[in-house]
């Protein structure tokens, strides 16, 4: 990059834990330099947010509309190239349509919004400013990841006939979003969150991993949501049993009261001559199965990686990247759009976003309902 | 044991697999001794395998029927105990209730029947001859099997929650069925094999590990059968969302078109405070994670396992005890049962191969239909 | 094999670990059958040893001496062919040497001998007697140690540099020797187990494993011998620089007070162009890593494998196969050399015992002086 | 951190592979912001790294002296704080004098000199400067290394008996050196690197991870070095045994020919009632092993860690951390000193660097002598 962009930060106040991961992913590369925000609706920890992460107080917003109005006023030299945004579910929509129409680009925490109705508001606000939108899916951020994908684009396994993915996490076991944690409050709140809860906040990683990687799309999908926790407002657990093109089948498995898993996404994709497995917690290995020869490791920063996994990788092999380094490249990928560049990859964008946003639709409307199969089309 | 066993041998001649391992597991432990057998229609193959097995030639019989006859006509102290039944699918139910009405005791391969109705004949059989009937669900013979299935009757986790389980082979993933492969051959084979093709030979498996180590039933399951190589007369590819007791959800997939997969069999069960993992490819391992809590991994032979896991091995912890242990652990437990004397375990039996039957048939039949849930009941 | 053949054991009475190992893996594969022995000098405990195990009366000895001239006099087709010594060490030697001259062969728990006078005597009386002599360095019979071996052998990573060995246990971190338990009590009494304590017991499983997979001959060592349990007699700690041939260099670490591990025998073997790894805790492994290509996992029944790794298996990839397998593997060669049929692979021996009481002698003699570079010659 | 610290760097121009892990280090959490640099003696090159690092021209500086001159004629609120020398080994105590002597804190790449004069001449300068020194032994960053630490020295495992460690790296198997990979080239060049290769490069950082969490200190060792690649200058492979206080042993193994191994620090210490082990490549476990009960995989962001620990991570459970944020942990550790704030933790220093060179120089020293033990006295 021959420019450092400039970056505000809308949400992610004190405390935040999303908002702090968005700033070192950022900062990370040096390609971004954070010079303002609206970090918290409360003004005093609005405040103290801004003055700990040495932003000036003049750029230390009271809201997002104060941020564009202000912002969008200051010369090209000193206005924010991107917002990001970083609040809960309910507000994306509205915020990345806002910032959006006054000209900024838009880094956007997923899920992009709470149904598709705002999801297409967003995609029609990205068309007509002709600003980028990225969207988190963080995971498509790690470089093996990205070898992955490729590897099965390149048709090393032939045609694809399994995909198998699953996120589980424990920490929602306990009744904790009526104890007064705000992470789990809100994510079990139908208001903030949207549809669907451990659906919403994972299943969409798995399912948009499953459809990154595997190149191939769900044509139809067969759900089972339940709620184990007593009392709680959303779904903490769902199954989907999954058909995609040219007759694929899959699994994917997500929960939230799998207690003691910590951030178990997992995908195994199979085809005639062999498979891979790509694990989340243990991200810096991809194991290749084949048919007719050894089991092979291929590790981050090792021999038999492509271009475009090399072009995420920041340090040798043996040397673990890690969560905030995949965000890190996704971060990278949208300034280097931004400015034209080069690309070290791509990022999730609009598409991404809406074909999650119809997964979500789809699978609730099929748990509802007596039908075996419902269509996930849209998008 | 204070006295070593007689056992015959139906099946299993030269390059059949599975009896050889029935005859190590037997040997194992020096419970059993091979004396007579009945090891191929084609009589050369089967005078070579008795020559081989080092039985007397007037003990290696041209028929179960022959077998059966020249045995009970035997004194007491000669005559074998039990036979072994290691034949095609199709032969299980006529020979096991011939064995059994001839007055043996009866080890069967799995699956038990070709159907419902056979295995309800077989189990008839054993009730009215008052003889013992094994069913070789071999992986419930392992000892951190039964140190699992312990920990969550003896109330570790707390309300069991989730259930997922997957056996996952590659070996069927080429048209092997059709190249001459024996053993592929009849496994594909309506007629020999049974109404189920990877869901008879391994679903099953899958099956019965996940409601004996979690104690549940499945009450109602939705599943979706697939056929991924052309021309196979049978699914090689099975995946089903399961509703157990008390609003346990669980997910089973079993597959043999996993190019490059082994073995994979893999339990996992999560309660409210804490879950285990056990797979069956390092069996010698159970992974226990803990809401509140370190991840424990206890080891066969190793601190903080139950005296009905220590009564199943073998070796002190770190020599690996194997798959073939694990089934000497059935013959031993079946033998004991025989003697009538203390025991090392308990192993599968008339009332675990109903309940797979049933499975299989409501799987067969949810898979064909429209309808999203079919009960699991019978058995 | 085309007949059983018959075996006696001298030690192994009720109670003891490693007699019963030696068993099950001479039962495995219906190559042997027990049919005598003298389990215990103690007469009662004999008696019902040899009753336990099913031996008739009159081939339940009183001593190895009875043993071998009753047997002796018993007509071909019913006296024993070999005679399995599972003894404390400080009998190894007599009781061997009096099998073999008594025209028995035999199967010889390790270490060989108390030290290299005696070593050698056995090793001449095999040579008088024409008889074979196993020795149980039970590690050398993994499947996947045959394939590491045969890699190097065949060159696959070049001329090797680097041979690490290690075989860590915890058993002996307490006391335990002078508070009741056999196993360790006799292990660390010089009497008994000989020289080395730790060096003797598992550090010559370690030399020779390294020796045996890396076909390198250790020249020189420099070693350190520790004592950590306060009283002990014996080394329970042991480390050495090795040099071996060509210019080869390696580190060897025994320990039994390295609390909570368990029998964690590892290897690891580099050379100009790549390098394996195989831990007997996982032995179904082998791990494969290369200057230029991602690393491979060899498996167990797997692509990958030579003729004489698949002689040693018993079930297909994924079934795992353990402890008592890899002894069985010995049994059977020890069987096949007997009756001088086709090879399954071959077993430890004269040569073997040799070269591990000189590694023991050598490591001592190093570790009590000043000088820092002993050679390892002999043998 | 009330506020963002100015850093400057010398070296790290472009292709510099450790000058940009400590730009991302150094930016991860904001605490630093780079804003002056001398990059590179080749002034074409020191001017495009400056610009692509976003550094104003006038700070992008010819020299260590010019960099030195002009910041310190800078006022207070424009200085840089701190320099980061991360030049090859032979200019580092050169540099860190200037520096100091200068008025600046400094952050040194290891080693920390060439020899152990030049350390102790950084030592006084950084003495009679009052600033502060930070040496780059990076990976007692890495939480789990803290949490090992703590574990040892609050006593968790007993009196400490065993401490094993090994650095295997494989990336020098070849003579890359000579065929121009410039960071093989001056690593291996006695006058750039050092006395020591090998032991220089990764010996001091196993060395040091060692004594940190041990808390040990090697009393005397007995060494090999070895030079495995012909025409290498330096040694490529060290093997030491150690004997550290109170009667610990240990064993110290690095290598740079374990062909196809990546960055394989490993750290095992065992005490009377257990153990730990940790290793680089997956940083966020550490396995603890228990005399009497279960092997514990405590995890970054798990239940069971220590305040000191927590306090290193950025990510809840199950989202890995690398390499780059225990580095980041080192530079928030220094800029928290600097800002005389509380800690997040400590920073290896003056002494850490003492050490290790003492350990260097007593290394070779033993290896080149006839003499078993060398004592390990100085720092």
């Amino acid at each position: 990059m021959t420019r450092t962009l400039r970056l505000a930060m809308v949400g992610g106040g004190e405390g935040a834990f999303i908002g702090a991961i968005h700033r070192a992913a950022a900062a990370l590369d040096g390609d971004w330099r954070l010079v303002a925000g609206a970090f918290s609706s409360d003004a005093e920890r609005n405040r103290r947010s801004g003055e700990g992460l040495g932003i000036a107080p003049d750029r230390t917003y009271a809201s997002l509309e104060a941020l564009l109005a202000a912002e969008a006023a200051l010369p090209d030299g000193e206005r924010v190239d991107a917002v990001s945004i970083v609040t809960p579910n309910h507000l994306h929509a509205p915020m990345a349509i806002a910032a959006l129409d006054a000209g900024f680009h838009v880094f956007c925490e997923k899920p992009m919004a709470l149904n598709m109705e705002e999801a297409k508001a967003i995609a029609q606000a990205a068309e007509r400013s002709g600003r980028h939108f990225a969207l988190a899916f963080t995971y498509s951020g790690y470089p093996l990841v990205e070898e992955a994908r490729a590897r099965v684009a390149g048709g090393d396994f032939g045609k694809i006939r399994l995909v198998q993915v699953e996120y589980s996490q424990g920490w929602l076991s306990q009744p904790i979003d009526r104890d007064g944690n705000k992470q789990a409050e809100w994510r079990t709140d139908p208001a903030r969150a949207g549809l669907g809860g451990c659906l919403g906040d994972i299943g969409t990683h798995a399912f948009h991993l499953a459809e990154h990687v595997s190149g191939l799309r769900v044509q139809e999908l067969c759900a089972d949501l339940a709620t184990h926790v007593p009392g709680r407002r959303l779904d903490d657990d769902v199954s989907v049993l999954l058909r995609l093109d040219h007759g694929a089948r899959g699994v994917l498995n997500a929960t939230q009261v799998a207690a003691g898993d910590e951030n178990g996404l997992k995908l195994r994709i199979h085809g005639e001559r062999g498979g891979l497995e790509w694990s989340q917690m243990e991200p810096n290995s991809l194991v290749l199965r084949w048919l007719d020869r050894p089991t092979e490791i291929v590790r981050a920063g090792g021999p038999g990686l492509g271009e475009s996994t090399l072009r995420r990788l920041r340090t040798p092999a043996g040397h673990p990247e890690g969560y905030i380094e995949a965000f890190a490249n996704l971060y990278r990928a949208f300034a280097q759009r931004i400015a034209g560049e080069d690309m070290a990859g791509t990022f999730p964008s609009v598409g991404d976003g809406l074909r999650t946003m119809a997964f979500v639709e789809s699978v609730i409307a099929d748990a509802a309902s007596d039908r075996k199969w419902t269509p996930l089309t849209g998008a």
